[in-house]
């Protein structure tokens, strides 16, 4: 009854958003001769938002608008070696080592020996493909899809390309916006794993009638188990 | 015989390279205070070869070599404004109308009929299927596959992904070192089409030895009735 579990990968099998957040608080730094905190997130935050048109997610896009809220914030008075420095911290992201959530690699091996098991993530090609390959549990999964970005019509072109129904496809991940919502709103089934922190342009507030329409875990390792007891609950019922 | 014809798409489907020296030639005024075109290309050229590893091919990774670019080149002087500016120009180029090469259509449309089409792309994710969409030509083709780079082993697992063996794959691109050599390296055929610009990144000499393995046609309009010639003489032999 279930032909793919997916899983989300940045957050859901290893830690990205720590790192953008240890980036964001050196941006701050760097920009404190002209703006506090708030305002510096603020205006990056926007410009983020304004930005993803353009460059979409990951990185690079990340560093560009770092750049141009920099620019923005300092009224074009920083210094262009400064700005070298978000260069510096962007490299750094891209080679920065891939760290495994909890009961990543047991969750993943697990399920991988009775399941068909599908990557899913968005971002920079490059980036995903160097953090999949870094990762060690590239071998657990038997598709791997980089998308640009995770919607509804998105996941329908995966679902259609694999010739999978969305009744037989469980979508694991940490992000509501992209990897919960337009999994359920296809008809799909869902469980969401909650990271310590959520990029503030991931954050949604699900609807009532939405939140009956999931499953939620505190964690990784509690995942094989929930996977055995709800696949036989379906085929019971 | 012939399972899949595959495309390259950026100077070989749609004008790519036109937009990057155009840019670049912006690029070079806007540091003309501080370096002369052949110094600031120069340095351009090794920022973007240096960053290839970090942020890969395409407009993104383009935008952040030229801001590395433009500090260097000014000891830090310049301006931040003035690297606001290669934002702008880098927007621009993301948000370009996707111009068709001559013979473009017509050669896909027709060949569509009578073979199974792939693209096959590298770059920005999101600003290669953006591409894809404006371009109208997606519908002829069955398969797209935007990779981090094209190389001997990236082309191996596209056919490997689609069950394709190397003998009964055609490759159409205008580059020599990411169309063509990779892919008469695995054993499969290439017909190489040049554009009038070649990025120096994607310059190389072949050998006599690897001239003698693929095929050069002056246009794409040239295309269909080579392919007709070639798969009969090849039924035929």
């Amino acid at each position: 009854m279930l032909d793919i579990i997916a899983f989300d990968a940045d957050d859901t099998l290893w830690h990205t958003e720590s790192l953008y957040v240890e980036v964001q608080e050196k941006f701050v730094q760097l920009l404190a001769p002209y703006a506090g905190e708030e305002k510096t997130m603020a205006v990056l935050n926007a410009a983020e938002a304004r930005n993803i048109p353009y460059f979409g997610y990951g990185i690079k896009s990340f560093a560009l608008s770092m750049i141009e809220a920099a620019i923005e914030l300092s009224a074009g008075e920083i210094p262009a070696r400064q700005l070298g420095q978000v260069l510096d911290l962007s490299k750094m992201m891209v080679a920065a080592p891939v760290q495994l959530l909890d009961h990543a690699e047991t969750t993943v091996a697990r399920l991988a020996q009775s399941h068909t098991l599908m990557l899913i993530t968005k971002g920079d090609l490059l980036d995903q493909q160097s953090k999949i390959e870094r990762s060690g549990l590239a071998r657990y999964f038997k598709y791997i899809e980089v998308v640009a970005d995770k919607t509804a019509d998105s996941y329908a072109a995966v679902l259609s390309k694999y010739q999978v129904s969305p009744e037989c496809f469980l979508m694991v991940g940490n992000s509501l916006r992209s990897d919960i919502l337009p999994v359920v709103a296809l008809g799909g089934a869902a469980v969401y794993i909650p990271y310590h922190l959520t990029w503030v342009h991931e954050a949604v507030a699900p609807s009532a009638e939405e939140k009956g329409r999931y499953f939620e875990l505190e964690h990784l390792g509690m995942l094989p188990a929930w996977v055995e007891a709800w696949t036989a609950k379906r085929s019971a019922g």
